[in-house]
């Protein structure tokens, strides 16, 4: 069904789509390549929400060429109206002979109105190629359609004996710059950076995205059950979200004043109700949240079976086993009941390593 | 000052030696090629120490047609009379015109006096070819020889998170079955299997390599300061060396009496002087070591700066902080007294990643 002339423009559509990775949220990444004959005629990336989506773009680039021409778009082109009209009218109107999607809109409620309305008028609509690439371009979106929840990945820096920070705390820093600098760009990416309040106290993070350029920054999020963030913590400002456990007035009043949002949302521990966290950021459009947070807060979400991958970054020295770990987890009763993962990536970074990995 | 015909020939002369990674010990690896016009006329490497070296073993093969050749060898000849007469002078005999050596013989009180010999008789002795690639191939060798003490590598076993056991001791197995026959390959190119009584009364390990084919078995040292092997531990027999740090003779006794030999190397803290018994290992012809050990055997060599390279396997699961960890070291006061490394290989074997570093 697919050529190899068909795989070269759908790759060149992915890579306009990336060109989104930092921006488009919470509408996913999207790209599209127009060829008609042997030429491109036409190409657009979707920057962020509001602004045009992939396909009018590369449709006004084509002009009148995209008529009988092929469209390759990396994701099934949307058929409601939102911030902006339906790409499908868009398409209609142009009356190319063919659309290659890389894969369906995720929203199950949705999904393959666009290639039918297409297909009703006469267009040839071939989907699935590179399906893959796309699928991981838009992990989040995916998930946040298909599941109500965002695509959870956690982000773990530690020595090669597995130790994220010395007894005392100390943190700052067992990786390299290099590996520093790519947690940034996976940060830039997520939209929002969630941590704990032990970390906010220790190392006084400011978890924005600063050594890779973007136009957007992420929300911020504290873990912070009983509201001990310091006022003067430096997460704290617009964009910074602290979840409760309580309602403590005094406390909430002062951290609002300091720019911050209080959302209050108890499980029936007395601590923050993690799942229920993560909806409420699905509510609010994120895709990717992006975790930094402690061996406490790491091991509640792992045990809670809200992470869907794991980002590690090795550093090649040893703390030894005063350290502490990279996950606060119960005592396992034998190996059988240990974790399994699926490593599905391994690439040096400077002098680190980085693993991907997702439960297996 | 080397062709391209010359490195085919040396890597060849290269993969010949390793044939002996198993067996050579005490001697090093060596292979030898010879190559006459365009044509290999002898090939050989050392298989035992006892039996013949690689060159005169080429050097039959090549007959007549040695004189004029050229002859890749991976180390200097051997200028000295051992279980065998010196290859030098069998060199001298065939009148090779040219020998190319990959290393000199990395014996400082020795080195060199091959080559000025073949020198001497106004033979050709090119040095210097894949140096690297030899070294390694006989890295515990030369350590032997220039240090007087054995290569000393640690492998560990772990989690992703760093964790080698549960807390109540279970690691059978935490790395899956390619991982440990790698591991068993390892072993087999040791000279001995160190481990300490911990390891022993827990785990009860045999220490032998069974997962690779061998005609010879590692020595197997256990650390264990008081004598506590119990005496029906599977690692007793003959080839067993319990280190101990006093003398108990009964306890001696009866070890013995199972086929283990016990040497008594006291520190000035009532354990054993972990350094002695490395030197006591090379003066036995101990060329590598392989640890596989606890996180206390392991704490102490690598504190006491005795580790020259570290072999871990990393496998996709969690096991959670309260498993037990790599290694047992005091705390650190801060970041800048923490052990750095230098990674040299990441490989992934089955479904576990294995790493190994050096002290950076």
């Amino acid at each position: 069904m697919f050529t190899p002339d068909d795989q070269r423009h759908m790759a060149r559509a992915l890579e306009l789509a990336a060109r989104g990775l930092y921006t488009t949220t919470p509408n996913p990444r999207v790209g599209c390549v127009i060829v008609n004959g042997a030429k491109v005629v036409g190409e657009g990336w979707h920057e962020k929400a509001g602004a045009a989506h992939a396909e009018p773009i590369a449709l006004q680039a084509a002009g009148a060429k995209a008529a009988g021409a092929t469209v390759y778009v990396t994701l099934e082109p949307c058929a409601h109206f939102g911030r902006t009209p339906p790409c499908v009218d868009a398409l209609l109107a142009a009356k190319p002979a063919r659309v290659v999607a890389a894969m369906a809109d995720p929203n199950p409620q949705t999904a393959g109105e666009g290639f039918a309305r297409l297909r009703a008028a006469g267009i040839a609509v071939d989907v699935g190629l590179m399906a893959a690439e796309a699928h991981a371009l838009n992990i989040g979106f995916v998930s946040r359609m298909t599941r109500g929840t965002p695509w959870v990945r956690m982000k773990v820096a530690a020595s090669l004996d597995g130790r994220t920070a010395l007894a005392g705390g100390q943190s700052q820093w067992i990786t390299g710059a290099g590996a520093r600098r790519d947690g940034h760009a996976w940060r830039a990416r997520a939209c929002a950076v969630l941590t704990g309040v032990g970390t906010v106290k220790e190392d006084n993070p400011q978890l924005t995205v600063r050594d890779v350029a973007t136009t957007r920054q992420p929300l911020r999020v504290v873990v912070d059950s009983r509201l001990q963030t310091p006022l003067d913590a430096r997460v704290l400002g617009p964009g910074t979200i602290i979840a409760a456990a309580g309602v403590d007035a005094p406390r909430s009043v002062a951290l609002r004043a300091h720019g911050a949002e209080v959302v209050v949302l108890p499980n029936h521990e007395g601590k923050v109700e993690l799942p229920a966290l993560l909806q409420e950021l699905a509510r609010r459009g994120c895709n990717e949240v992006h975790v930094e947070a402690g061996h406490k807060l790491n091991g509640s979400l792992l045990e809670e079976g809200l992470v869907d991958e794991l980002l590690i970054y090795l550093a090649p020295c040893i703390l030894g086993d005063t350290a502490q770990g990279m996950f606060h987890l119960p005592p396992l009763a034998n190996l059988q009941e240990r974790r399994n993962l699926r490593i599905t990536d391994i690439t040096r970074v400077g002098d680190d390593v980085r693993i991907l990995a997702r439960p297996g």
